[in-house]
């Protein structure tokens, strides 16, 4: 039998997702980093790219322009199962040129013996 | 220790998601909705909605255009952990108003005493 958002997983998951939004929206690279899966078999799918395994995620990281991340996030849902998986989604709304855009993001985590990892990203817009 | 991609686990996940594809382009909606986790907490992002829980996601493809569901998919990645999750992704062209835009999909499967269900999917378009 899957357990469902054990209480103390779910709560935990979710203070882990709310230091990586923090990570996102003040540009902490190092964090970010340390929250993916440092494995070629990782995927993030960002609003303009498709990334293939960590080296390519760390090099859009780090050639990112630092301006402009902030994004207000609604609509937060953690789902855990048992205590090795969890599904996290989220929806956001973003200024761009003046109008204001609304995201979705969704992010994979499975734990490891060196903690929880995101190994399977994708954030998106919904058409204006 | 995570085993990632043990060739069984790898090889019946990939023979699941072709079953999928192959529902998806035919429009085959029970087969899809078999697929899918039947519960509240099941998210899908899709192109230009967010549905959230088994009810919305049914109600969408009963009332989606069977017309045009076609695509072509490439970069297929079957990524496996032990033998109860996995990510699944690809990337896919369809030709829409005479314009071939290129897309991605991103899914979760957990397995259940049921069987492997998608607990979380996100498709989306890169910009034109």
């Amino acid at each position: 039998m899957t357990v469902i958002n054990d209480a103390a997983v779910a709560a935990q998951l979710t203070e882990l997702y709310l230091k990586y939004e923090k990570a996102l929206c003040t540009n902490d690279i190092e964090t970010l980093d340390n929250l993916f899966w440092d494995a070629p078999e990782v995927v993030r799918f960002g609003v303009t790219e498709n990334l293939y395994g960590s080296d390519e995620v760390r090099a859009f990281r780090k050639g990112r322009s630092p301006v402009n991340v902030e994004r207000e996030m609604f609509n937060l849902k953690v789902v855990t199962f048992d205590a090795d998986t969890a599904a996290v989604t989220l929806e956001f709304r973003r200024v761009m040129d003046g109008v204001v855009r609304l995201g979705r993001q969704s992010q994979m985590w499975r734990k490891f013996p060196q903690g929880w990892k995101i190994v399977s990203a994708h954030v998106s817009f919904l058409p204006v």
